[in-house]
């Protein structure tokens, strides 16, 4: 069966990438999305394959039933797009100014729905069900999966899959990970409140920028000091806000960062960690402060059986080569699926051809290679096709 | 001589007045001064006064002769506004969005044009020349002074005194210092370049927030280690600007500042040290930098001679008490002339009425009391018209 | 074969008892072993066991041959002890002032000795032959590993295998862990000059106290920053040494510390860091420094194929459970076995009965669980007479 | 007068030297004088003048009543010494190991005595009284100076004079100020507490020696900010005491030094924030700690009357020159004179002659030029002998 449906999806591969290029002219930002989703459901129609929009906000999910008995096999892909300017010099760049598909998800989108119209070419002859979930805002928290899980959209799935384009990786490989793949992406902010004035007059102040500055140089001991060595963390203050007149001490400092984990008791530790160091800091420099730590999407945490499965699976077609992936830092809200249901996320090797050193994700030249599309097609694709001998 | 100058000054308060607040409604920023020395120049063509516009720039000086020989003494007085919107509620605020006389120089420009019609007035009776220096831009380093002397304002000078008015001192109050008197004020600012990237990879960056953090921390050493504790100096970093994605590392940090200091000596060191711990930790974060120290004022260094003498005339005044400053940290461009000639600058108490916290110089509500130019005038009178018995 | 050779050591076990409790009893420490190895070499003669001493300084081995072909397996236990005093009381506590078995070396050495009188009263039965290899100075860098190597305690060598019994899991636990297991356990010092002086005189010195303490503060971010986060690292400053009168000021500091990776890559990173932060601190204090990095053993990192075979032997163990460790922070010189031929290294859980809360190795009141060796002879037996069947 | 004085105190000067050399051949610690005011008892006692030992310790007193009516001046001289190792190399130089006049108060006792026999010897053509203090322990708060006061030492006296011999001023040098002189010199103890264990397991510590750190760190902010730039402090650190094996994390941390300050209330400022930053620093760095600030000598704060009248005197005493000092960050007990009565403290120059870079006081080659004791007594003399004159 994997040879015909590999067949089918090669014969595809144009209009993959032309409607991947179509989607990359007209990009959508999180939560925003309107003529994505209606392609979308435009695509499914003209097919005749039954769909459902506005699932759990702006998701759209599809169902194709095989015509013999089997399991129930969800596929994801996301759609939106990101506030970055597309500065790449191609025909099919961004037509939004200021809006960009820098992270790959109008490949993944392309991928699905051909995936999807192959797999209903060949139907009668497949095992199970097989359910297209495409879902809006994967870039910004609280995300889109919550609300279409909510929605129903896994209801009745025995297994999930997905995968992420990576430009960084060759063209041709497959990188999985069983246990903890990418980390909990939190965020935090910290509003230090000291007292103002003259810059030749520090006595009469309380100069909320050298505490700011203090907070950051001390942060480090979370990580270095708390965590234990042989788990994975990280504390980044991203933005440092405190702009004054040059003779004037600052009166308050703003400071935004993220974090990331992968253990639960970690995450929690590194939550309460910044806390302390931050009130001890501020007490130190007599400022006040307010800390809030908004916890992102957790850490994507691959079931064994499901990966070794998909990796079985990818091990079979032709030109894949297959990777153990190191743990990820970033992070991805596929992590919801897999605490609902078994399954596995993997990263499809999508780096553009001639390139040595590619663009990383959400670069403003960001761009990946169109034939991963249809390895990533294969792979999900000989995954849902085969889960009914699993098991 | 005193007296019937004193009694001319009381009977133009009104006028002082007046003319305080038709400029405290129209400020003019630095450098930007038009309406203004055309106002100074009118005055003085009305009363028939030998005037000059243009001097340096933006600056007008006119020149009284008395009728006896004597001693040539300059008096001077600064009229630029600062860019803060006036938040007082009075019928004279700013009519100007954005500018304000927010430190009083409307008040020396007033103080000095009646206590130059005065001079004129009785000029016959006095001994020697007066030359009244109206300089702009006061507040914007390079300054008004350096332009003003360069074109000559001094040539024949042979004291030269000036005043502030001082809204946080009570009004009575005359502050004279010998010796440093006013710090000088410089300005620096450091670029730090790291290399940005993935808030979750802080491995592949340069991470240059956490430099400026570092930074900002070791700096304190300057002044604390570095400077002789029986000096007095200032190192204040006021800008810390690195705003960045919450999920993204600082490619680069800027930080400004501005560093205060007396002796010629701790200037030197003070900027030398803060570039030495600008490159340890710049090295130590492994991101470059870039430094520039921009010499502001030198520090006013009052002359002992000129300062007895003041402070002997500022004693006979009615209602005037005498008290010796502590050293001040803020900048004066006053500092050029005397570093040209002898001379003093002081302080004149200006502090509101039944006020008890009077809003400090450059708040939005600044405000003075206006009584307090009487003595600003008298006692730069008092200066100028007795100095030819200096021997 | 594995029941006999089990109910033989079963019935040895009061013997090994009493000997690890003799060696408990008269601990010598790394280097200056001298009746330790005069003890096995007797406890061998006794048995006729052909014996070597003075392998590579104070190390011991001996040779078993088995009656039948197959691979020659090397089992190693180490027999140093520490300068630490003893606090226990038992019977069997030290005799000597400042030295102690406290890190179970006893134990190890007992289980081996017995399992080799085991393994030469069944020797006829058995497949291959039996190396046994007793390490002097485990507990101090650079170790006795490296030199019985080249004194050529590997030769004809197929497979090594070691455990240590670890006091805090549960005895009857055996812990495996395939590839990184215990860390590169590496030692720095660093000396910073700088020029010491009145207390009172901060401006002229150089104070080496403030930079040694800036370092320790910066050199947060090696772990924090530098090292990829799903990489393991630790970076300890353990000592501060910098003593001097209330008023003084440190003319120089010492740091001595250490550092734990796993991968080599890590390890040079961490080494060059330090020495990066180094530089810039002490640049930015006007200090000099010395850095010196020195390496301790490598990281102990088990190969696949022996783990696998050795986690299937132990499951074979009455008794017995199995569990996969956490890397290991601490640093063992077993890794240059590893580094020379295939084997593994193991826990083998040592919890005293009824403590909930078991002392820490290195500390004055450590005790093992005596039955602990019996499971490690077990363990150690079975993976030496079954190897033979590995392909 | 003056003349007939200062021939005296010529004629004096081989015994001067040679008593001075005396005593610093046999220095006595702080607290532990016994031969030394026995040796000034019997230098009294052998010219008939009125003394009394065991003042409030080991002080000792004098009293010569001239024959006019006058008021009553007392003459302070400290006569302790040091605990360091003489390691000058000349025919005087300490006999006794560790122990060391590394001050000068050997000179000033041998100024002292001999001026008293010099005024002995006129007494009847003087005007007043003249007390000679010679105080035990200035170099140990508390001191000895408060003892003697309690004891009665200024009963009776208008006015007191002391002086300290400076080695790295010009001889000939005398050295005023009036207001603060020399500060307060106080000392305070910091003991972190945190949680130590094993170097490679820094989660499962507290690290006390990276909290010490961080505090060394923010207490620069102490001066640098807190403190009025125009007033003076030092905040050092003179001592970190963690040392550990290189592979243990630190269980606690001291830190030790000093605090000098002018003002009373920069006093009291310094010693909140120490307290302050520690609070914060241990609180950030999950520690615990104790904080004890222990105040010395206050500053020693000259009385302007007396100064102006000192330098005056001085000022014709031959081959003399009179020199503003800067304030001087060392302390002197000799501040709780001036509590009680009007006075003043100056520096009598004492740089040994053809020497550019001479050893700093507390050195251990430390050494004084002896012909500044002449000029000490002189101008303590003419201070002493004409202070009848003043109002």
């Amino acid at each position: 069966m994997n040879e015909k449906l590999f067949s089918i999806l090669d014969s595809y591969y144009d209009d993959m990438v032309a409607l991947r290029r179509h989607l990359h002219q007209n990009p959508e930002l999180s939560f925003e999305e309107k003529e994505t989703p209606a392609l979308i459901e435009a695509f499914y129609k003209e097919l005749g394959i039954e769909v459902k929009t506005g699932v759990g906000g702006n998701g759209v999910t599809a169902v194709i039933k095989g015509g013999k008995p089997g399991k129930t096999v969800a596929l994801r892909a996301d759609f939106d797009a990101l506030p970055i300017q597309d500065e790449k010099d191609v025909p099919y760049k961004s037509t939004i100014p200021n809006k960009m598909h820098a992270c790959g998800h109008d490949g993944h989108t392309s991928t699905l729905l051909h995936l999807a119209k192959a797999l209903h070419t060949i139907k009668d002859e497949l095992h199970g069900t097989f359910v297209m979930i495409h879902q809006h805002a994967e870039e910004y928290a609280p995300g889109g999966a919550i609300e279409m899980i909510e929605a129903g959209c896994l209801e009745g799935v025995d297994a999930v899959f997905g995968t992420h384009l990576w430009a960084t990786e060759e063209t041709g490989k497959i990188q999985y990970r069983t246990g903890p793949f990418m980390a909990a992406a939190d965020r935090f902010e910290i509003n230090i409140q000291g007292a103002g004035g003259h810059g030749a007059q520090p006595h009469k102040t309380k100069d909320a920028l050298l505490a700011g500055s203090q907070l950051v140089t001390s942060l480090q001991q979370v990580v270095a000091r708390r965590v234990n060595p042989v788990e994975s963390a990280v504390v980044t203050v991203a933005s440092f806000i405190a702009e004054n007149a040059f003779n004037v001490i600052a009166d308050s400092a703003k400071l935004i960062g993220t974090a990331r984990t992968f253990a639960p008791e970690v995450r929690d530790l590194v939550e309460k960690e910044i806390g302390r160091v931050t009130e001890g800091t501020c007490l130190s420099a007599d400022c006040t402060y307010e800390y809030n730590y908004f916890r992102g999407y957790p850490a994507v945490v691959n079931h064994a059986k499901e990966t070794d499965y998909l990796v079985k699976q990818a091990a079979q077609i032709p030109g894949v080569t297959i990777e153990e992936s190191e743990m990820q830092m970033g992070g991805e809200d596929f992590a919801y699926y897999l605490e609902h249901r078994p399954g596995t996320f993997f990263f499809t090797g999508a780096k553009p051809e001639g390139v040595d050193n590619p663009y990383p994700h959400h670069h403003p030249k960001f761009d990946i290679n169109e034939k991963a599309m249809l390895i990533a097609a294969k792979t999900l694709g000989s995954a849902a096709i085969n889960y009914h001998e699993e098991a």
